[in-house]
């Protein structure tokens, strides 16, 4: 196991300043850009991060952290941020996702999760069983999943342009991946 | 064409402080993950950015610039950071990047580019004739893709910590990719 809550920790305070110095203040044409019917632009990326900051992360660890095994997490709809932030600019979004990251963080430190703590398990609705420690490793996970299909979406932006160094491009080859 | 010299700009100019809030001051663990042999960890990914940018994009557009459509382009050695980089920490590589991304992007600036200028070529030592306007786009997608490989690196770090989420990450499954 490399999961620590330090380390993982230090990765999660990363990713709304990363995410602004990325996005903040670029043009819509980058920051709507998708991979076609479906797929998240880099605006309904930060909305999902936001949106699972609320409703997925810190719910689910709390019902862990209630410590009835048999319980099972509340669901997250993945496409909620669709809904909810039809006419919002993506600097509120930013700053509304750096707010709740650092509120969710605290949280969890105010926790002073142990071992045996980190073991506990509730329920995923699909798969079952699955620990504290997995559910923080999957946070930090989905955050760089996240970043990782933001650059993608926006380099396919000049998939064209490139002209014959696509070859030398892999990331222009990268196939849209299912939200999660 | 989705290339604009404005919007590629935009892009690059936020190269370096997006690198720099996602790595700064993280532990080794992960900024000198790697996917294997022959990969690149987060330093050496900001080592190769680096060295581009004194011996790749200029040094190549300058030829274009030049006139004489007959010339090809020095080459780049994509490993030129690992002979050059030992031993250096990554704060000062993010500072010298940041340094010579701007100079580059100031020196870009200073051509005062329009259509004639951005369809003028040069060759390539593999593939022959490409513009500058590819060019200047590669550059954009080049930086993209590694961010993304540094997302990549450093989720794989957390592989087996996710336990049965593992399905739902496809940045998990993605293979390296090969240095471009």
């Amino acid at each position: 196991m490399r999961f620590d809550l330090e380390s993982a920790s230090q990765l999660l305070r990363r990713t709304p300043a990363t995410l602004r110095a990325l996005l903040a203040g670029l043009d819509d044409g980058w920051t709507h850009a998708d991979e076609g019917e479906g797929t998240f632009s880099p605006f309904e990326v930060v909305g999902h991060l936001l949106e699972a900051e609320r409703t997925n992360w810190l719910p689910r660890a709390r019902v862990i952290r209630a410590g009835d095994p048999g319980a099972t997490f509340p669901p997250f709809d993945r496409y909620a941020h669709r809904r909810l932030h039809a006419g919002r600019t993506l600097d509120d979004l930013l700053d509304e996702f750096a707010a709740a990251r650092r509120e969710n963080l605290a949280e969890v430190a105010s926790w002073g999760l142990d071992e045996a703590a980190l073991r506990a398990t509730a329920n995923h609705p699909e798969f079952g069983p699955v620990s504290l420690a997995q559910l923080l490793s999957t946070w930090v996970v989905h955050d760089l999943g996240h970043l990782a299909q933001v650059a993608r979406v926006m380099a396919k932006r000049y998939g064209e342009d490139v002209g014959p160094w696509e070859r030398f491009l892999p990331i222009l080859r990268d196939r849209p991946k299912p939200a999660s």
